[in-house]
């Protein structure tokens, strides 16, 4: 069971040689998704050898369009490139009118279909499902509307103990009952206790967005004991003055929030092209938080080894 | 005096780690203009060190995506960065639309003022002139409403013949009377007739682009004797079907439009992302017009070495 995160853009709104805007590939069970679209998305897919036709879901968190300016680019590619699966995107209501204009202006029919959800920016709501997670958005404070998101395994099997399996009686069709906690009987009456024959199931990873936004006390709630943690840092804490004009978040407000979530690690991104180096960020978010790093594009984080 | 033209992108609709989609920016005698705008478009002008402030004017020739999806993105880094000049730009009617929903829609309240200007698609126009140069735009033959664009330079003024003025009679406040071909009187009651003090003028030079369209017999008229023609050639003459049944030019129809129109050179672009060599695509255009090249992202143009 994988579940890893590519960094597609971990810039701010400006665009530099070294970082671009928000972008994020997640595989989490092979499903494929995509957390915002900034202009360059589709660049970056290719850069970083994503096929991007598997995507299947796209969450766009705000209408800041160093969020979602790549999203109408890269549905036309899907579409060139012969897609013929539908596409599902979670985003703001007035976004979908925004598709389906430059579409229409552009005299584009795609050779798919888009499921578009439009998000709730007043709770968090579990916004897809399936038998391996669940996906929720949840309220930012940002200047416009905002979602972060979070993306949860749901509880694992139990795990088979092959050390109590050696003797060949348990068959393996008897596996799944076993992993599902199932007491199973053998075809000579003998009854075998699920406890005897498998081990915890591996815990559940889960992984938290969050930009852009200011700090909230709410948000610790919503992302309550998230493996990994993406939250902006845009700026350092000494711009802490220019963070609040703008409803952003320093270094202090990304470890504070992370240390409040008891999450296991946090990753700050979203900086701004301000900053030449990582050095200052990487120091004030080790002052609260010491899991922590700051992102940067192409980072691969593999959640089952946090 | 000087024109020149930097190709920012040489690409057909999908992106490449090679080619990016089209723009490309003009400096005709200090006049900084882009023309299209394709996703990228802000990234491709920081990796060519072009000072993007300095852009006055940028012209959309229509409302495909990989012609104008950088655009807003563009406006956007302008405000980020300051900027308070007004800015000029032509394109369909539509775009206005867009660009003001997006920014609405994104909070934003820009510091400078955007001057929009609908295009005309169906006659050749001339929708910019100042004391040097004259912008022209003209109808192209796409599958949506598409414009190409002529930037004319006008007449020089007469060269001094320095030659002739070595005895220093004619005085330095003499020369603009003498370069706009009027006589001057000494203060001696001579008479000096120009046009023993002056050679002829630098010959005015012009860039033409045209892209997208199939092949049209209006063409070579709008753009004839043009110094560069930029013209698409998005694909080979084997791909000729494919050419026709979305409104593109080959290699040939390229060819053949720079010969009608007499230009003294072409440059092909707007190459399909299928073809991972230039090689077919030069071979085709030198066959039937010798000084042809296919262009490139970070192309520089010099037209007064042409």
């Amino acid at each position: 069971m994988n579940f890893t995160v590519t960094i597609l853009g971990s810039g701010a709104a400006l665009p530099t040689q070294n970082r671009v805007p928000s972008s994020q590939y997640v595989n989490c069970n092979n499903r494929h998704f995509l957390i915002d679209c900034a202009e360059g998305t589709q660049l970056q897919l290719r850069k970083y050898k994503i096929h991007f036709q598997k995507i299947s879901h796209i969450f766009i968190s705000h209408l800041h369009g160093d969020h979602y300016f790549g999203l109408v680019g890269l549905l036309s590619s899907m579409n060139l490139l012969g897609r013929d699966k539908d596409i599902t995107i979670y985003g703001p209501p007035e976004l979908n009118t925004i598709i389906v204009q430059q579409l229409t202006l552009g005299g584009s029919r795609l050779s798919f279909e888009i499921n578009f959800h439009a998000l709730n920016f007043k709770d968090k709501v579990k916004i897809l499902e399936d038998d391996v997670l669940e996906v929720y958005s949840f309220p930012l404070k940002h200047k416009i509307p905002t979602c972060g998101f979070l993306i949860k395994e749901k509880p694992k099997l139990l795990k088979i103990n092959k050390e109590k399996i050696k003797d060949n009686k348990i068959k393996i069709e008897h596996f799944r009952n076993l992993q599902n906690g199932l007491d199973i009987e053998l075809e000579n009456g003998e009854i075998c206790r699920y406890q005897d024959f498998t081990l915890p199931p591996l815990p559940e990873m889960s992984y938290a967005y969050c930009s852009d936004t200011k700090i909230s006390n709410k948000i610790p709630d919503f992302i309550m004991e998230a493996t990994v943690l993406y939250h902006e840092a845009t700026f350092l804490i000494k711009e802490k003055d220019r963070a609040k004009a703008t409803l952003h978040s320093t270094t202090e407000d990304a470890a504070k929030t992370a240390l409040l979530a008891k999450v296991k690690k946090l990753y700050v991104g979203h900086i701004s092209s301000r900053y030449t180096s990582d050095e200052k960020h990487q120091e004030e978010i080790q002052r609260i938080f010491e899991n922590a790093e700051v992102a940067y594009d192409g980072l691969n984080i593999d959640l089952s080894k946090i």
